[in-house]
């Protein structure tokens, strides 16, 4: 496109993402659907309630009951390969929460910059930069998810580090089972208590998500600006609190020699996997691991130094119902993300080749998750 | 999103890269050019000079002229606001020195992945996946920096880390005064150390390489999937030995507090930089402050364990001539294509806002200066 | 876009249409949309109403609401500069009007293509293919529409010709005034004795809808694949019931000589227009003068030959409620089709050129007027 | 939308067209090409030879030899899957023909256009808006023809009508043997004679271009905006000479009744093909016939008024070595623009459904040609 829309995503698979906070509705046009397979609206609202905020004691209390709706593209249950309109409509805005601070500009969101670039801003709320955009990401990539899933690819995350506590171990079935989403037993009290004591304080602490695709087949993902590495990297950085992100060993591949980060190659595969599942921006086979920074939420309570919309100098406390942690939220957006980069992926590589991708080699999880561990 | 095909890159203002290291040329069409512009090739090539091969003894001694020819666009020294074709023929190849190497998969290259995904390759390097497609972003951000220039943006780089070894100061007269381009007198001894002994063993170590955009006006980047920093991610990603990318803190805030990381604003803008440059996606008008995880070179001279193309087991040592560090070399292709990105930003603001925007706040660069280095 | 969407059309204004025929609603996305500008739901829905079936006895009588709604985009009555979403649900359906011929393929409709493609469709009509999808297009045209005119641009349209009779003269304030949407009080009366013996006969007639855009600068449009004739021919032959485009003289100067097609120029511009408006793709400051084939309903009460999903032979005769010439109820569908190429050409230029067009000339209306009948 | 940058062409297959009359060279690359293809250079160069000017006595006695060079995407006489840069450099430019008119704005050409658009323009000649610039189409034409050859799929062109004077038959034997590349022998000698006669005068005549593409399968383009027909339209229309386009009857079903112009189905397809072989938008089996209305060459010795570059009145005559008739040389550009299209809808189709398209049918093409002799 001589420009393409900041609210689209994705080539052979698109998503358009529209809404704002406390407008009347968040919604996503699905695109590039293939015609004839089953539509299953529950699991797409499964994962919304993954995202949902009042899950637990350590996320915001507010409750949403954010009910999707299909508004095209479904016929008898069935997806008719046209595009897939869901919508989900605001209710519970509680907008008296902001009037007190309608005129002031948050630190560490997007009210200066939206002002200024826009000339005007919904003093509600964050409008369309809020979290609640992230709706329409869950939801498309709750589709991809199935999708992949009947290809033999599996996408999850969790929580790799929380207040710079780290998980030492990945227990996949601990991930959805307590409410921070991270993946070790034995690290969780701390990295509650941490979360705990920064609620205390007014303060909020941040977070390293980490997303594994795995069952990959060999060539998905393109070279030069194409790169599967590329795509995930726009994908998580658009997602807003995310400030980084890194495949594979990441930033410690830098302070690394070439024979340790060098990942040697047996009959099966990689023999380790520190590229993170890609070799010059395409999947290897071995699994996909994309790690996000991020940040810790920016509405908090403690008083903070900014400036009004008239450029006045003023103190600000932000006390809306937030979460002292958000990154056990972002964990279903991640994996959306990550899901909508792969599902495009795989129906673009159909486009071009004409044979079917080789294989994923058979894969020793084991050491993966020990190779994974050793990396911390 | 950004790319559509995987050899291109922007949006109004667009890059199409084509050319492989041991084909007739490399080269790129540059579209989305104004009408009228002075064009100085001799600009184009001073940058395409900065990336070079042979520019001293820790960079590969290959030297090759790398000379740029116009095919298109530009009439009596002027841009037609049409396409720039701009094409550098391939020379000195000295294919001989893949001969040996022709049936084995060089661990941490495409080898595998290209051969497995498109089912043949060019045995005599690395053909498209090869540094020398970097030429095309060089040359065409070559021309994004020189219009960012005319704007007030200025777009530089150098190295903040060398074989883990960090500079603790910025000085810019040093970058490109020193083989490394790092910018810490005090610690160029130390990684130039680091990077001999690993050249002296065989093997090689990698860096991290920031680049700074300073200049810019409040409001370029988008909501969504149009956040400045996800188009950043994307572009530094898309660098072959690229695997993270950070934007301000990053990581770093991941393992904050809230009111420790959020930049509290005053009227000139933020009154530190955490953030990089941006809220919600959109510049603040502070420097933009991007860094890359450049992985160590994968071509090292030290045996390690492959397979061949039938799959066998085999044994692999790269003995052309090689960088121990690409870092160096990476800094002019990371201001390329985070020049490529603020300029698309740009002529796409200006395609979507009538007025101009706001102007960016006087700026104290010497406080932000502290404020990274404490941050390291 | 390494594919981009049959259902989005536009490059900096952009649309995406969804919704089917008997689906919950019809929608679309406006996107590309400048922020704080006042934004007319009324004047939408007014647009939408001269699309409406049932305005008059010669068309459809089924009667739809077809009120629009908005979903996103708008605060306080003005632009956010984020995506509008627009829906209209859908009420009167009757879909029983379509039993009888759920297993039979309409000749002249998409039923047979779309089963073949998709491997289903909505047996209760068109779905996708169905009229009711260039709601989507009116919803967005308006808003180009709006735009437009607060630059001078206006875009209108008429039927040039109803079952082959034509107008022979322009007279604007008749066009709303009669159900067929002709321009010459002098042809109604046999054009519309035509479309009333056709329904009689439980038959169609079509007719050529002609779009005028006046008061377009010089020089919008692009080179090569951007010719706005390309853009517009795109566009308009993108509506279901068109089958052929021409622009100016059209078909008729393939006849002629180029010493009577060119059109010389004065210093006002082109001293005539029978290059409708362009020369090299680029508007020239005069009229752009669009023409459409419309082909005659394929709906019709008479008995055809056809085949059922089984391939078996059968017979059809199509008894809903049909408009026996569609031809009026095409030209708001036009107009919209134009506005949206010329609103997202005059955002491209401004994207990509500094200074402001060149001011269209005067222009001489009566001579036009004289030249376009002489051709007929 | 079809295309982004205007010179950009194709979605899943995609060609980048860069190159001035009088620059360096005319280009194009060609995105979007599958791995492991044989690469036949010779196939390409036939295809410009066909265009070519210099042909006979009855085109433009310039001799270009406009020899094609690859310059990236094929190694070893295979495709790579990556970028083909093909080239050819401009030779004989004889620029002093233009000299007298540099001042000039020549009517019908983009003079005028682009010198308000651009606010600079190449005096030399058409430069951008050039018909050289069509050389790119054709070789990335002549690819997609080889691989809609490999498929099944044929596509040829002829001139239905010159100056006027229309064919009754289609003998395709006939029409590359022709100079005119008229399909009937009976009608051959005063369609010549209608050339020469407007030769002998300094003056022009025009045609109509029609192309058949036959062997599709059922199934091939998109709704909405992504139907064939529109497409088509865009793509035909692109052309510099071309200024109307309709499919099947086209214009002609505008003045039929609907139980005339639908096209009753039958077991193997449509049982005549007036829809000119698609039903809302999609392809039936039928070939999809496309009409072209090429204008009388712009280039005319006779005296015309013009105005210089100061908006001076003037009179021009253009003495340079130019077709009397141009359409000719537009049949091979435009079958390269309509398979450009097909193969386009072929890859995009591949990517969105599993299966394999519905096979065409049988199809009778002396029941075809005669039915397309009826219409005219």
């Amino acid at each position: 496109m001589l420009f393409d829309s900041p609210s689209t995503f994705g080539r052979a698979f698109r998503i358009l993402s529209f809404g704002e906070s406390h407008g009347p509705a968040v919604g996503v046009v699905i695109d590039g659907v293939k015609p004839g397979l089953p539509f299953d609206l529950a699991a797409i609202q499964q994962e919304l309630d993954r995202r949902r905020p009042g899950q637990s004691d350590l996320v915001t209390p507010r409750r949403e009951a954010d009910r999707v709706q299909v508004l095209s593209g479904v016929f008898e249950g069935r997806t008719t390969g046209h595009p897939i309109a869901l919508v989900v409509f605001n209710e519970n805005q509680r907008s008296t929460d902001y009037q007190a601070i309608a005129d002031l500009f948050r630190p560490g969101h997007a009210d200066l910059t939206y002002q200024r670039k826009y000339g005007l801003r919904d003093p509600r709320g964050g409008g369309r930069s809020s979290g609640r955009e992230t709706l329409a990401r869950v939801a498309a990539g709750a589709w991809a998810k199935q999708q992949l899933a009947a290809l033999g690819v599996t996408v999850r995350g969790f929580n790799r580090e929380i207040a710079g506590i780290p998980c030492s171990k990945v227990d996949w079935a601990f991930v959805e089972a307590n409410p921070l989403r991270v993946a070790d037993p034995a690290a969780f009290d701390a990295q509650r208590a941490a979360v705990e004591a920064a609620r205390a304080e007014g303060d909020s602490v941040g977070g390293v998500c980490e997303v594994w695709l795995e069952g990959l087949p060999v060539g998905l993902g393109d070279p030069a600006f194409g790169k599967l590495d590329a795509l995930l990297a726009a994908a998580c950085m658009s997602i807003g609190a995310v400030k980084g992100v890194e495949l594979g060993a990441g930033f410690g591949s830098a302070r690394r020699r070439g024979s340790e980060n060098n990942d040697p190659l047996g009959p099966g595969g990689p023999l380790k996997n520190d590229a993170g599942g890609t070799l010059g921006g395409i999947s290897t086979g071995a699994p996909v691991v994309v790690r996000l920074a991020v940040k810790p939420t920016s509405s908090i309570a403690r008083v903070q130094q900014t400036i009004d919309r008239d450029g006045r100098t003023a103190e600000i406390s932000t006390r809306g119902r937030h979460d002292p942690c958000i990154a056990p939220r972002i964990v279903p957006v991640a994996e959306a993300m990550c899901a909508l980069v792969v599902y495009d992926a795989w129906l673009t590589q159909q486009a071009l080749r004409e044979g079917s991708l080789a294989e994923a080699p058979e894969w020793d999880w084991e050491a993966v998750e020990a190779l994974l561990r050793a990396k911390l």
